[in-house]
């Protein structure tokens, strides 16, 4: 470790200049105190020797014997018997400078805020029913650490892959989606992302203009929507019912939107599917309008007694349709790698961006993913969590048949998530705030709509929650409910 | 395999209406057909029984078994004894249909088409002097595979990471820049990127609205002036000396650019310094007039006789520089991390755009550069990748010292690349383009210009070349030169 400090100090950046009126070791001084106080050499860190010091900087040993000496007398190193010369120990004197911030608002904050999402800081022993999050109990951990062992006799890249991503992994994906959702594609009709929300971000940036107008299911998915607004978009909701997004309220001509985002396979947030008619009329109608839509296909993996239908992007025969997919749900959220499948012009369009604002997907997940689905790994993983999710939904359902008449359960069964539909006469935001107080934690669904609300109800995400949490979190639910009717 | 091909068609989308006008087995038969058309169930697919396909669809075996003895005559499927009913082997006659486009130029793609860089396709057994790929020969493999090996015992995270990068990460990371670049800053000053590419954007996006003006070094990096372009943004190239960028050309006051982008340690592409002097009087400047800098330190790292400079934002007090440093040169360029350090408000910001644009940089990866970083791997591989830089720059300039009055290897003793002036009487175009014909690519200076060039002359990356290809390259060069004087 010795040795590692000794070097490290090398590493620093010790500028002498000959020309300069002050004396070379007094400008030595000064920037290796100034070094210490702001903590770029920490306490106890052994220093080079005053020969080696002064053969790296080019100059006489002297400056560097006066150097230390003066530092020494200020109280900042001390020498150890045959051992050299340390940082003192005892920095408790010394303030760390804190890394400087402008004063006031600066001028060149140009740009509007980023939306920042409503995310209560949670306790981690809580129980929280916020969707999104899968569950990793179950998360093979053979199979991932036998891939992950394969993975690192591998000898990594020369070079910066490509950025629609690693060929292997997009057959792979190609491939799975044929057989998964009925998706006819290619290796080269994918482009592999770091999650939905990039996909979504790069279909937006590769195709509108702030402006633009853009239709989104109401309520709907609040990253979509931030994504929207990040990029100047106008956003017009479309409300949803039992089969989905009310298709014949998109407006037709000159005020189409140009884009159409929906979750066919399960609404997000409500859960409900978009029913086969729906889905021919969507078609239709961007064929009509020449308008694109986004399929965000994001858990359509979990489905339980509904039979699949097929996805919109199978059923499209006019290349409007660009289909997203990730692996944030079916595997681990932290891995950060999703994909979309697109039509020429827009993927080499999209493939040209990724390359401009990130380039492309970190190497080793790629190809830790493509191992995990050549071999069939991920799909029985899909089909073991379904029958847990199956289960977990199963067990709210019956938590939650009393009250059935105050809260209702909606969608099909499907996903990771259900939203409870309450009785006008209960106020779901109090329900939240008092459920919070007896440290369950659940989202309104308020917060999922770009407009003003026209339902009352809450969302209960239970993907990461064990069988215990549900039951605990769900009584304190229906126990608030019959304190409430 | 055969268990995996049935439970994989289970997985198809079939969907039968029995509202419909068509029979039941006549929509199977259909769905079935096109999926095998489609490529969606492959060739030689070993298909469910009728019984339990029968049982999924929830119609009576009779269904199935019509459907099947449909597609049997049709020629689509066949019966192999005592082993199941499999989708025929040979498909030659059916063609699979492409994924479809749509006719003419849509709609929906209303922005600028993003700029395609200038990438030639090079063969693999060419030597490419293009820059920006290190050496992976000298990959530290038998560390990388011991934390890799350690990292697969890890259990993968709950949940979805911070925005702002792996805490353990930032930490190593603050460490290190305060050892090797004198920066003071602690883990949450860092923001962790998926490189220096997506570090600019995040910032622009975070910062700037289009039409504001930002300044760039003229010759500068091609992926900033895209991003800027990207952004809507207008540049204003400021010419770069062998003193680095002309601070006393941007402009002040109501005309200032509201944000500089600047390479200080190593000039992309000319391989200047920005000098001391300049270096004050950027900070001054921007002080001044409440300007953001961007300080690109893409290979700060390698410097070879030339003592370290202070970073810009080692000297910065007024919380006007935003660092910018990639793991891509100095490790991997597959990985893509790196990260920037930024003043509140600035990181606050770009940590919530983060989290809507692609929420953080993947798990596994974090924890592999925080492990390098930790046991000092990565300055180790540092040190030794300086020597071997050295030692190819040193062969470079031996190859050109013959020719030195037409062609002049400029900028200081750093990086993986080096600039080569070449005399106005040679076409630097017409020398790329024979080399070329030599299986040598070499980019010409021009490439890197917003504006037009003041300078002629070629682009030697050397990172990631060999000795020997150094040497070949090279000569052919000097051959090249020499014809043509």
């Amino acid at each position: 470790m010795t040795t590692s400090h000794v070097s490290h100090i090398l590493e620093l950046p010790l500028f002498l200049d000959r020309n300069a009126n002050e004396p070379l070791h007094r400008q030595l001084v000064t920037q290796l105190r100034e070094a210490i106080l702001q903590g770029s050499i920490s306490a106890g860190t052994r220093l080079p020797s005053t020969r080696s010091l002064a053969l790296l900087l080019h100059v006489s040993r002297t400056v560097t014997i006066a150097a230390y000496d003066e530092l020494f007398a200020e109280g900042y190193i001390e020498g150890r018997h045959g051992s050299g010369t340390y940082v003192v120990e005892d920095l408790s004197l010394l303030k760390r400078s804190p890394f400087p911030s402008p004063a006031g608002p600066p001028r060149w904050l140009r740009s509007v805020e980023p939306l920042l999402l409503p995310r209560p800081v949670v306790p981690r022993e809580a129980i929280n029913f916020r969707p999104g999050t899968p569950d990793m109990q179950f998360f093979p951990e053979r199979t991932w650490r036998e891939l992950w062992r394969q993975l690192g006799h591998a000898v990594p890249p020369n070079a910066y892959g490509e950025p629609a991503g690693l060929l292997e992994l997009r057959v792979e994906v190609a491939a799975y989606l044929g057989r998964a959702r009925g998706i006819a594609c290619q290796a080269e009709d994918i482009i592999i992302t770091s999650g939905a929300t990039q996909a979504v971000n790069l279909i937006v940036q590769a195709t509108l203009v702030p402006g633009d107008t853009v239709a989104l299911e109401e309520p709907g998915y609040p990253l979509a929507r931030y994504a929207f607004r990040a990029s100047g978009l106008h956003i017009v909701p479309i409300p949803v019912d039992d089969d989905g997004l009310d298709v014949s309220q998109l407006t037709n001509g000159e005020a189409a939107p140009y884009l159409v985002y929906v979750t066919p396979s399960h609404q997000y947030p409500l859960g409900s599917r978009l029913s086969s008619v729906r889905r021919v009329a969507l078609l239709q109608w961007a064929e009509a309008n020449d308008s694109l839509v986004i399929e965000d296909d994001y858990d359509g993996e979990f489905r339980f007694h509904a039979p699949p239908l097929p996805a919109l992007a199978s059923m499209d025969r006019a290349g409007r349709v660009v289909y997203i997919g990730t692996f944030s749900k079916v595997l681990m959220p932290g891995l950060r790698v999703g994909y979309l499948v697109a039509t020429a012009p827009l993927r080499e369009r999209i493939a040209r961006l990724k390359r401009v604002l990130d380039y492309h997907v970190t190497w080793p997940t790629q190809y830790m993913l493509a191992a995990m689905l050549r071999d069939g790994h991920l799909e029985r993983h899909i089909r073991r969590m379904r029958l847990h999710y199956a289960e977990k939904r199963r067990q709210l359902a019956e938590i939650f048949a009393p009250v059935a008449s105050w809260a209702r359960l909606c969608g099909l069964e499907a996903g990771m998530h259900v939203s409870l539909a309450l009785h006008p006469a209960l106020d779901a935001y109090e329900i939240a705030r008092e459920a919070s107080a007896r440290d369950v934690y659940v989202p309104t669904l308020d917060e999922y709509y770009t407009g003003t609300p026209d339902r009352n109800g809450l969302l209960l995400g239970y993907g990461a929650l064990d069988a215990q949490q549900i039951c605990t979190g769900a009584q304190t639910l229906v126990e608030l409910i019959n304190e409430h009717i």
